[in-house]
Protein backbone atom coordinates (compact mmCIF):
# COMPACT_ATOMS: atom_id res chain seq x y z
CA UNK A 1 0.00 0.00 0.00
CA UNK A 2 1.57 3.24 -0.66
CA UNK A 3 1.33 6.30 1.54
CA UNK A 4 -1.48 8.81 1.85
CA UNK A 5 -1.50 10.85 -1.15
CA UNK A 6 -1.38 14.61 -0.08
CA UNK A 7 -4.41 17.14 -0.26
CA UNK A 8 -4.39 18.52 -4.24
CA UNK A 9 -4.99 21.71 -4.93
CA UNK A 10 -6.54 23.08 -7.81
CA UNK A 11 -5.63 26.75 -8.41
CA UNK A 12 -7.28 29.14 -11.33
CA UNK A 13 -4.52 31.56 -12.33
CA UNK A 14 -7.14 34.17 -13.26
CA UNK A 15 -6.31 37.27 -15.62
CA UNK A 16 -4.78 35.75 -18.53
CA UNK A 17 -5.90 38.14 -21.85
CA UNK A 18 -7.69 37.42 -24.83
CA UNK A 19 -4.85 35.37 -26.69
CA UNK A 20 -3.93 36.06 -30.42
CA UNK A 21 -1.52 34.61 -33.04
CA UNK A 22 1.99 34.63 -31.99
CA UNK A 23 1.16 35.90 -28.31
CA UNK A 24 4.09 34.90 -26.09
CA UNK A 25 1.61 32.54 -24.14
CA UNK A 26 4.36 31.40 -21.40
CA UNK A 27 4.58 34.91 -20.94
CA UNK A 28 1.05 35.84 -20.64
CA UNK A 29 0.62 32.32 -18.45
CA UNK A 30 4.08 33.35 -16.15
CA UNK A 31 2.98 37.26 -15.39
CA UNK A 32 -0.79 35.56 -14.44
CA UNK A 33 0.80 33.30 -12.19
CA UNK A 34 2.87 35.64 -10.67
CA UNK A 35 -0.56 37.99 -9.76
CA UNK A 36 -1.93 35.16 -8.51
CA UNK A 37 1.34 34.64 -5.87
CA UNK A 38 1.87 30.71 -7.16
CA UNK A 39 5.22 29.56 -8.22
CA UNK A 40 5.03 27.20 -11.26
CA UNK A 41 7.16 24.80 -9.57
CA UNK A 42 6.51 21.16 -8.74
CA UNK A 43 3.16 20.58 -10.02
CA UNK A 44 0.67 20.28 -13.26
CA UNK A 45 -0.08 23.12 -15.48
CA UNK A 46 -3.44 22.54 -17.27
CA UNK A 47 -3.95 24.96 -20.27
CA UNK A 48 -7.30 25.00 -22.37
CA UNK A 49 -7.02 24.14 -26.38
CA UNK A 50 -8.16 27.50 -27.42
CA UNK A 51 -5.77 29.60 -25.92
CA UNK A 52 -2.66 27.58 -27.59
CA UNK A 53 -4.76 27.45 -30.88
CA UNK A 54 -5.11 31.32 -30.97
CA UNK A 55 -1.20 31.91 -29.81
CA UNK A 56 -0.24 29.07 -32.89
CA UNK A 57 -2.36 31.36 -35.18
CA UNK A 58 -4.51 28.46 -35.47
CA UNK A 59 -7.66 29.87 -36.94
CA UNK A 60 -9.50 30.30 -39.98
CA UNK A 61 -11.62 33.07 -41.26
CA UNK A 62 -14.99 31.85 -42.56
CA UNK A 63 -15.03 34.34 -45.33
CA UNK A 64 -12.13 32.41 -47.21
CA UNK A 65 -13.78 29.20 -46.67
CA UNK A 66 -15.34 27.74 -50.05
CA UNK A 67 -17.76 24.67 -48.88
CA UNK A 68 -17.75 22.09 -50.68
CA UNK A 69 -20.87 20.20 -51.48
CA UNK A 70 -20.87 17.62 -48.96
CA UNK A 71 -20.26 20.40 -46.61
CA UNK A 72 -23.32 22.27 -47.97
CA UNK A 73 -25.27 19.21 -47.98
CA UNK A 74 -24.78 18.47 -44.23
CA UNK A 75 -25.26 22.13 -43.45
CA UNK A 76 -28.10 21.86 -44.75
CA UNK A 77 -29.70 19.03 -43.19
CA UNK A 78 -28.02 19.89 -39.75
CA UNK A 79 -28.65 23.46 -39.65
CA UNK A 80 -25.07 24.37 -39.89
CA UNK A 81 -22.88 26.83 -41.30
CA UNK A 82 -21.76 25.58 -44.46
CA UNK A 83 -18.46 26.93 -43.95
CA UNK A 84 -17.92 25.58 -40.53
CA UNK A 85 -19.10 21.90 -41.68
CA UNK A 86 -15.69 22.70 -44.70
CA UNK A 87 -13.63 23.44 -41.67
CA UNK A 88 -14.62 20.25 -39.63
CA UNK A 89 -14.41 17.91 -42.56
CA UNK A 90 -10.67 19.39 -43.46
CA UNK A 91 -9.82 18.62 -40.37
CA UNK A 92 -11.43 15.55 -39.94
CA UNK A 93 -10.22 11.65 -40.86
CA UNK A 94 -13.68 10.49 -41.46
CA UNK A 95 -16.91 10.93 -40.12
CA UNK A 96 -17.84 8.31 -37.46
CA UNK A 97 -21.36 9.09 -36.89
CA UNK A 98 -23.92 11.96 -37.56
CA UNK A 99 -26.94 12.26 -36.52
CA UNK A 100 -29.40 14.29 -33.90
CA UNK A 101 -27.43 17.40 -35.13
CA UNK A 102 -24.17 16.21 -34.64
CA UNK A 103 -21.13 15.19 -36.05
CA UNK A 104 -18.94 13.09 -34.19
CA UNK A 105 -15.37 12.84 -36.77
CA UNK A 106 -12.06 11.40 -36.23
CA UNK A 107 -9.64 13.83 -36.30
CA UNK A 108 -6.42 14.06 -38.04
CA UNK A 109 -4.82 13.51 -34.52
CA UNK A 110 -6.91 10.49 -34.26
CA UNK A 111 -9.64 12.00 -31.56
CA UNK A 112 -12.48 11.16 -31.87
CA UNK A 113 -15.00 14.17 -30.42
CA UNK A 114 -17.96 16.57 -32.31
CA UNK A 115 -16.90 18.82 -35.31
CA UNK A 116 -13.57 17.89 -34.82
CA UNK A 117 -12.97 19.85 -31.99
CA UNK A 118 -13.55 23.35 -34.40
CA UNK A 119 -15.22 25.63 -32.00
CA UNK A 120 -17.15 29.18 -32.80
CA UNK A 121 -17.32 30.55 -29.72
CA UNK A 122 -15.14 32.83 -27.74
CA UNK A 123 -13.19 33.15 -31.39
CA UNK A 124 -11.75 37.11 -31.33
CA UNK A 125 -14.37 38.08 -33.92
CA UNK A 126 -17.90 36.72 -34.95
CA UNK A 127 -16.71 34.79 -38.35
CA UNK A 128 -13.74 32.42 -37.29
CA UNK A 129 -13.38 28.98 -36.70
CA UNK A 130 -10.86 27.80 -34.01
CA UNK A 131 -8.98 24.40 -34.99
CA UNK A 132 -7.38 22.29 -32.31
CA UNK A 133 -3.43 22.39 -32.62
CA UNK A 134 -1.64 20.35 -35.25
CA UNK A 135 0.39 18.46 -32.63
CA UNK A 136 -1.52 18.81 -29.14
CA UNK A 137 1.80 17.01 -27.48
CA UNK A 138 4.22 19.35 -29.17
CA UNK A 139 2.12 22.47 -28.15
CA UNK A 140 2.27 21.28 -24.76
CA UNK A 141 6.45 20.44 -24.61
CA UNK A 142 6.50 23.45 -26.78
CA UNK A 143 4.88 25.77 -23.56
CA UNK A 144 7.01 23.22 -21.45
CA UNK A 145 9.91 24.32 -23.03
CA UNK A 146 9.62 28.32 -22.71
CA UNK A 147 8.15 28.02 -18.82
CA UNK A 148 11.46 26.23 -17.60
CA UNK A 149 13.23 28.15 -19.74
CA UNK A 150 11.86 31.23 -18.25
CA UNK A 151 12.84 29.56 -14.85
CA UNK A 152 9.61 27.78 -13.86
CA UNK A 153 9.42 23.89 -13.25
CA UNK A 154 10.05 21.61 -12.62
CA UNK A 155 6.27 20.97 -14.18
CA UNK A 156 4.01 18.63 -16.38
CA UNK A 157 1.82 20.66 -19.34
CA UNK A 158 -1.24 19.63 -20.25
CA UNK A 159 -3.68 20.92 -23.03
CA UNK A 160 -6.83 20.05 -22.52
CA UNK A 161 -10.30 20.36 -24.36
CA UNK A 162 -14.00 19.82 -23.27
CA UNK A 163 -15.66 16.62 -25.01
CA UNK A 164 -19.05 14.65 -25.14
CA UNK A 165 -19.02 11.20 -24.40
CA UNK A 166 -21.34 8.39 -25.31
CA UNK A 167 -23.94 7.07 -23.09
CA UNK A 168 -23.53 10.05 -20.88
CA UNK A 169 -24.67 14.18 -21.06
CA UNK A 170 -22.50 16.67 -20.04
CA UNK A 171 -19.38 18.09 -20.98
CA UNK A 172 -15.76 16.73 -19.74
CA UNK A 173 -12.23 18.04 -19.90
CA UNK A 174 -9.93 15.48 -21.02
CA UNK A 175 -6.10 15.95 -22.00
CA UNK A 176 -5.06 16.04 -25.93
CA UNK A 177 -1.80 16.49 -25.25
CA UNK A 178 1.21 16.54 -22.64
CA UNK A 179 4.49 16.91 -21.68
CA UNK A 180 6.21 16.18 -18.43
CA UNK A 181 4.19 13.27 -17.35
CA UNK A 182 3.16 10.16 -18.28
CA UNK A 183 -0.37 10.44 -19.35
CA UNK A 184 -1.61 6.81 -17.74
CA UNK A 185 -0.39 5.49 -14.80
CA UNK A 186 -0.09 1.94 -14.84
CA UNK A 187 -1.04 -0.10 -11.51
CA UNK A 188 -0.81 -3.42 -13.65
CA UNK A 189 1.27 -5.99 -11.56
CA UNK A 190 0.16 -4.39 -8.25
CA UNK A 191 -1.70 -6.31 -5.72
CA UNK A 192 -5.25 -4.65 -4.40
CA UNK A 193 -5.54 -4.12 -0.50
CA UNK A 194 -6.52 -8.37 -0.15
CA UNK A 195 -3.58 -9.06 -1.68
CA UNK A 196 -5.89 -9.61 -4.97
CA UNK A 197 -3.37 -9.30 -8.03
CA UNK A 198 -5.06 -5.98 -9.84
CA UNK A 199 -7.23 -6.44 -12.76
CA UNK A 200 -7.94 -3.19 -15.35
CA UNK A 201 -5.60 -1.02 -13.25
CA UNK A 202 -4.61 1.84 -15.92
CA UNK A 203 -5.52 5.28 -14.76
CA UNK A 204 -5.66 8.18 -17.31
CA UNK A 205 -3.99 10.39 -15.02
CA UNK A 206 -4.03 13.41 -17.60
CA UNK A 207 -7.81 12.93 -18.46
CA UNK A 208 -8.38 12.87 -14.31
CA UNK A 209 -6.19 16.11 -13.78
CA UNK A 210 -7.45 17.97 -17.23
CA UNK A 211 -11.10 16.74 -15.54
CA UNK A 212 -10.17 18.42 -11.99
CA UNK A 213 -8.66 21.63 -13.85
CA UNK A 214 -12.55 21.87 -16.07
CA UNK A 215 -14.19 22.23 -12.77
CA UNK A 216 -12.52 25.93 -12.76
CA UNK A 217 -12.71 26.23 -16.46
CA UNK A 218 -15.83 26.25 -18.03
CA UNK A 219 -16.14 28.67 -20.32
CA UNK A 220 -18.05 31.64 -19.00
CA UNK A 221 -15.23 31.87 -16.06
CA UNK A 222 -12.73 33.47 -18.37
CA UNK A 223 -9.73 30.65 -17.02
CA UNK A 224 -7.89 29.22 -19.37
CA UNK A 225 -5.20 27.87 -16.89
CA UNK A 226 -5.51 26.35 -14.09
CA UNK A 227 -2.13 25.00 -11.83
CA UNK A 228 -2.40 21.50 -9.97
CA UNK A 229 -0.92 21.61 -6.81
CA UNK A 230 -0.02 17.95 -4.89
CA UNK A 231 0.20 15.63 -7.93
CA UNK A 232 3.20 14.11 -8.17
CA UNK A 233 5.63 14.14 -11.58
CA UNK A 234 5.60 10.94 -12.83
CA UNK A 235 6.91 9.57 -15.88
CA UNK A 236 6.86 10.82 -19.93
CA UNK A 237 5.23 10.12 -22.93
CA UNK A 238 2.48 11.72 -25.34
CA UNK A 239 -1.40 11.62 -25.08
CA UNK A 240 -1.00 10.51 -28.90
CA UNK A 241 -0.16 7.06 -28.21
CA UNK A 242 -2.61 6.95 -25.38
CA UNK A 243 -5.73 6.75 -28.23
CA UNK A 244 -6.63 2.79 -28.15
CA UNK A 245 -5.77 1.10 -31.68
CA UNK A 246 -8.81 0.98 -33.98
CA UNK A 247 -8.14 -2.25 -34.27
CA UNK A 248 -8.70 -2.48 -30.60
CA UNK A 249 -11.73 -0.32 -30.58
CA UNK A 250 -15.17 -1.81 -30.20
CA UNK A 251 -16.92 1.80 -30.88
CA UNK A 252 -15.39 2.68 -33.96
CA UNK B 1 -18.68 36.96 -16.65
CA UNK B 2 -18.34 35.28 -13.22
CA UNK B 3 -16.04 36.45 -10.58
CA UNK B 4 -12.76 34.32 -10.29
CA UNK B 5 -13.83 30.99 -8.82
CA UNK B 6 -12.29 29.88 -5.88
CA UNK B 7 -9.03 27.14 -5.38
CA UNK B 8 -10.35 23.95 -5.05
CA UNK B 9 -9.12 21.36 -2.74
CA UNK B 10 -9.31 17.64 -2.72
CA UNK B 11 -8.43 16.51 0.87
CA UNK B 12 -7.66 12.37 0.67
CA UNK B 13 -9.74 10.68 4.01
CA UNK B 14 -7.39 8.15 5.01
CA UNK B 15 -8.16 4.90 7.38
CA UNK B 16 -11.70 4.14 6.21
CA UNK B 17 -11.27 0.24 7.33
CA UNK B 18 -12.37 -2.66 5.36
CA UNK B 19 -16.18 -2.19 5.18
CA UNK B 20 -18.92 -5.08 5.49
CA UNK B 21 -22.06 -5.25 5.27
CA UNK B 22 -24.09 -3.46 7.37
CA UNK B 23 -21.54 -1.14 8.58
CA UNK B 24 -22.26 2.51 9.60
CA UNK B 25 -20.37 3.93 6.28
CA UNK B 26 -21.83 7.63 7.88
CA UNK B 27 -19.85 6.58 10.68
CA UNK B 28 -16.79 5.46 9.17
CA UNK B 29 -16.47 8.73 7.01
CA UNK B 30 -16.89 11.33 10.00
CA UNK B 31 -14.64 9.40 12.09
CA UNK B 32 -12.30 9.75 9.34
CA UNK B 33 -12.59 13.06 8.35
CA UNK B 34 -12.07 13.70 12.23
CA UNK B 35 -9.02 12.33 11.94
CA UNK B 36 -8.03 14.25 8.89
CA UNK B 37 -9.45 17.72 10.69
CA UNK B 38 -11.72 17.88 8.52
CA UNK B 39 -14.85 19.05 8.67
CA UNK B 40 -17.52 18.23 6.67
CA UNK B 41 -19.79 21.06 6.08
CA UNK B 42 -19.84 23.23 2.44
CA UNK B 43 -18.52 20.88 0.07
CA UNK B 44 -18.67 17.05 -2.14
CA UNK B 45 -17.83 14.27 -0.54
CA UNK B 46 -16.91 11.57 -3.10
CA UNK B 47 -17.04 7.78 -2.47
CA UNK B 48 -16.18 5.25 -3.90
CA UNK B 49 -18.71 2.56 -4.92
CA UNK B 50 -16.73 -0.06 -3.76
CA UNK B 51 -17.56 0.38 -0.08
CA UNK B 52 -20.93 1.68 -0.81
CA UNK B 53 -21.86 -1.24 -2.10
CA UNK B 54 -19.96 -3.57 0.55
CA UNK B 55 -22.04 -1.84 3.08
CA UNK B 56 -25.06 -2.17 1.37
CA UNK B 57 -24.26 -6.40 1.21
CA UNK B 58 -24.19 -6.00 -2.74
CA UNK B 59 -22.12 -8.96 -2.18
CA UNK B 60 -22.01 -12.38 -4.13
CA UNK B 61 -20.46 -15.59 -3.16
CA UNK B 62 -19.53 -17.12 -6.47
CA UNK B 63 -19.66 -20.27 -5.07
CA UNK B 64 -23.18 -20.45 -4.91
CA UNK B 65 -23.73 -18.81 -8.69
CA UNK B 66 -24.84 -21.77 -11.02
CA UNK B 67 -23.43 -20.60 -14.80
CA UNK B 68 -25.50 -20.54 -17.55
CA UNK B 69 -25.08 -21.89 -20.97
CA UNK B 70 -24.28 -18.51 -22.30
CA UNK B 71 -22.19 -17.76 -19.25
CA UNK B 72 -19.79 -20.76 -19.85
CA UNK B 73 -19.85 -19.93 -23.54
CA UNK B 74 -18.67 -16.57 -23.26
CA UNK B 75 -16.28 -17.97 -20.39
CA UNK B 76 -14.34 -20.31 -22.49
CA UNK B 77 -14.02 -17.66 -25.14
CA UNK B 78 -12.91 -15.06 -23.27
CA UNK B 79 -10.71 -17.27 -20.80
CA UNK B 80 -13.02 -15.70 -17.58
CA UNK B 81 -14.58 -17.82 -14.73
CA UNK B 82 -17.89 -18.49 -15.88
CA UNK B 83 -19.86 -17.72 -12.29
CA UNK B 84 -17.89 -14.18 -12.65
CA UNK B 85 -20.09 -14.01 -16.06
CA UNK B 86 -23.20 -15.41 -14.79
CA UNK B 87 -23.23 -12.30 -12.71
CA UNK B 88 -22.36 -9.71 -15.29
CA UNK B 89 -25.11 -10.96 -17.31
CA UNK B 90 -27.52 -11.02 -14.68
CA UNK B 91 -26.26 -7.62 -13.75
CA UNK B 92 -27.10 -6.69 -17.27
CA UNK B 93 -29.59 -5.52 -19.59
CA UNK B 94 -27.80 -6.61 -22.50
CA UNK B 95 -24.30 -6.81 -23.95
CA UNK B 96 -23.70 -3.83 -25.80
CA UNK B 97 -20.01 -4.95 -27.11
CA UNK B 98 -18.24 -7.92 -26.96
CA UNK B 99 -14.77 -8.51 -28.47
CA UNK B 100 -10.43 -8.53 -27.17
CA UNK B 101 -12.02 -10.25 -24.02
CA UNK B 102 -13.91 -7.16 -22.63
CA UNK B 103 -17.49 -7.32 -22.14
CA UNK B 104 -19.07 -4.20 -22.14
CA UNK B 105 -22.88 -4.13 -21.12
CA UNK B 106 -25.89 -1.74 -20.27
CA UNK B 107 -26.64 -2.20 -16.50
CA UNK B 108 -29.74 -2.17 -14.95
CA UNK B 109 -29.28 1.00 -14.18
CA UNK B 110 -28.99 2.08 -17.51
CA UNK B 111 -25.05 2.59 -17.30
CA UNK B 112 -22.65 1.63 -20.58
CA UNK B 113 -19.40 0.18 -18.87
CA UNK B 114 -17.09 -3.08 -18.57
CA UNK B 115 -18.59 -6.29 -16.91
CA UNK B 116 -22.14 -4.43 -15.64
CA UNK B 117 -19.58 -2.83 -13.05
CA UNK B 118 -19.08 -6.52 -11.52
CA UNK B 119 -16.06 -6.53 -9.83
CA UNK B 120 -13.57 -9.28 -8.20
CA UNK B 121 -11.19 -7.09 -7.06
CA UNK B 122 -10.32 -5.31 -3.52
CA UNK B 123 -13.37 -8.06 -2.54
CA UNK B 124 -13.17 -9.12 1.07
CA UNK B 125 -12.39 -12.85 0.34
CA UNK B 126 -11.26 -14.87 -3.09
CA UNK B 127 -14.27 -15.90 -4.75
CA UNK B 128 -17.20 -13.04 -3.88
CA UNK B 129 -18.06 -10.49 -7.06
CA UNK B 130 -18.95 -6.76 -5.72
CA UNK B 131 -21.91 -5.90 -7.83
CA UNK B 132 -22.82 -1.82 -8.09
CA UNK B 133 -25.37 -0.39 -5.87
CA UNK B 134 -28.86 -1.20 -6.85
CA UNK B 135 -29.99 2.84 -7.18
CA UNK B 136 -26.61 4.66 -6.71
CA UNK B 137 -28.10 8.33 -6.50
CA UNK B 138 -30.12 6.32 -3.35
CA UNK B 139 -27.47 5.44 -1.97
CA UNK B 140 -25.97 8.57 -1.95
CA UNK B 141 -28.83 10.05 -0.71
CA UNK B 142 -28.73 7.76 2.19
CA UNK B 143 -25.79 8.24 2.84
CA UNK B 144 -25.74 12.03 2.57
CA UNK B 145 -29.04 11.72 4.61
CA UNK B 146 -27.05 10.04 7.55
CA UNK B 147 -24.14 12.58 7.61
CA UNK B 148 -26.72 15.54 7.57
CA UNK B 149 -28.29 13.89 10.68
CA UNK B 150 -25.01 13.08 12.53
CA UNK B 151 -24.19 17.09 12.31
CA UNK B 152 -22.44 17.30 8.93
CA UNK B 153 -23.39 19.15 6.28
CA UNK B 154 -24.31 21.18 4.40
CA UNK B 155 -23.08 18.78 1.38
CA UNK B 156 -23.01 17.03 -1.89
CA UNK B 157 -22.10 13.37 -1.90
CA UNK B 158 -21.02 11.50 -5.19
CA UNK B 159 -20.80 7.71 -5.57
CA UNK B 160 -18.01 7.55 -7.78
CA UNK B 161 -17.04 4.34 -10.22
CA UNK B 162 -14.06 3.72 -12.64
CA UNK B 163 -15.02 3.34 -15.97
CA UNK B 164 -13.55 2.60 -19.06
CA UNK B 165 -13.84 4.90 -22.53
CA UNK B 166 -14.05 4.34 -26.03
CA UNK B 167 -11.16 5.64 -28.25
CA UNK B 168 -8.99 6.30 -25.26
CA UNK B 169 -6.91 3.91 -23.16
CA UNK B 170 -6.99 4.42 -19.45
CA UNK B 171 -9.69 4.27 -16.76
CA UNK B 172 -11.49 7.55 -15.50
CA UNK B 173 -14.13 8.09 -12.61
CA UNK B 174 -17.25 9.11 -12.90
CA UNK B 175 -20.66 10.14 -10.79
CA UNK B 176 -22.54 6.74 -10.58
CA UNK B 177 -25.12 8.68 -8.18
CA UNK B 178 -25.06 11.99 -6.35
CA UNK B 179 -27.29 13.92 -4.04
CA UNK B 180 -27.26 17.52 -3.30
CA UNK B 181 -26.42 18.48 -6.27
CA UNK B 182 -27.00 18.98 -10.38
CA UNK B 183 -24.89 16.39 -11.83
CA UNK B 184 -24.77 18.50 -14.78
CA UNK B 185 -24.36 22.40 -15.08
CA UNK B 186 -26.04 23.82 -17.55
CA UNK B 187 -24.29 27.19 -19.00
CA UNK B 188 -26.68 26.99 -22.02
CA UNK B 189 -28.18 30.43 -22.98
CA UNK B 190 -25.26 32.51 -21.44
CA UNK B 191 -22.49 33.72 -23.23
CA UNK B 192 -19.17 33.38 -24.05
CA UNK B 193 -16.04 35.87 -23.14
CA UNK B 194 -16.96 37.61 -26.59
CA UNK B 195 -20.70 37.50 -26.18
CA UNK B 196 -21.49 34.85 -28.75
CA UNK B 197 -24.26 32.96 -27.43
CA UNK B 198 -22.80 29.85 -25.67
CA UNK B 199 -23.06 26.15 -28.00
CA UNK B 200 -22.25 23.46 -26.33
CA UNK B 201 -22.17 24.08 -22.87
CA UNK B 202 -23.50 21.45 -20.06
CA UNK B 203 -20.37 20.67 -17.60
CA UNK B 204 -20.73 17.22 -16.92
CA UNK B 205 -19.71 18.59 -12.82
CA UNK B 206 -20.63 15.49 -11.02
CA UNK B 207 -18.21 13.59 -13.03
CA UNK B 208 -15.43 15.95 -13.07
CA UNK B 209 -15.79 15.84 -9.39
CA UNK B 210 -15.38 12.17 -9.54
CA UNK B 211 -12.28 12.18 -11.63
CA UNK B 212 -10.45 14.71 -9.57
CA UNK B 213 -11.27 12.47 -6.15
CA UNK B 214 -10.13 9.59 -8.40
CA UNK B 215 -6.60 11.01 -8.15
CA UNK B 216 -6.65 10.00 -4.90
CA UNK B 217 -8.54 7.17 -5.03
CA UNK B 218 -6.51 4.64 -7.36
CA UNK B 219 -6.89 1.32 -6.02
CA UNK B 220 -3.31 0.76 -3.97
CA UNK B 221 -3.75 3.86 -2.56
CA UNK B 222 -6.49 2.80 -0.16
CA UNK B 223 -8.44 6.16 -0.01
CA UNK B 224 -12.33 5.27 -1.22
CA UNK B 225 -13.72 8.24 0.29
CA UNK B 226 -12.19 12.01 -0.68
CA UNK B 227 -13.43 15.53 0.38
CA UNK B 228 -13.70 18.35 -2.03
CA UNK B 229 -14.09 22.05 -0.80
CA UNK B 230 -14.11 25.40 -2.98
CA UNK B 231 -16.52 23.50 -5.81
CA UNK B 232 -20.30 25.89 -4.88
CA UNK B 233 -22.72 23.53 -4.19
CA UNK B 234 -26.02 24.12 -6.45
CA UNK B 235 -28.76 22.36 -7.82
CA UNK B 236 -30.00 19.13 -7.50
CA UNK B 237 -30.61 16.04 -9.13
CA UNK B 238 -29.83 12.67 -10.21
CA UNK B 239 -26.89 10.78 -12.06
CA UNK B 240 -29.69 8.55 -13.61
CA UNK B 241 -31.60 11.33 -15.17
CA UNK B 242 -28.72 12.66 -17.08
CA UNK B 243 -27.69 9.12 -18.84
CA UNK B 244 -28.39 9.38 -22.49
CA UNK B 245 -31.59 8.57 -23.74
CA UNK B 246 -30.67 5.73 -26.36
CA UNK B 247 -32.62 7.21 -29.32
CA UNK B 248 -30.25 10.12 -28.99
CA UNK B 249 -27.32 7.93 -28.86
CA UNK B 250 -24.98 7.54 -31.83
CA UNK B 251 -22.95 4.51 -30.11
CA UNK B 252 -25.49 2.16 -28.65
Amino acid sequence: MSKTPPTLEILPLPGIPEVGANDDLAALILAAAKRANTTLSDGHLVVCQKVVSKAEGRIVALADVEPSDEARRIAEEDDKDPRHIEVVLRESKRIVRRGHGVLISETQHGFVCANAGVDLSNAPGEDVAVLLPEDCDASAAQLRDALVSAGAGPLAVIVSDTFGRPWREGLVDVAIGCAGMAPITDHRGGQDLSGRELQVTTTATADQLAAAAGLLMHKDAGIPVVWIRGQKLEGDGRVADTLRDPQADLFR
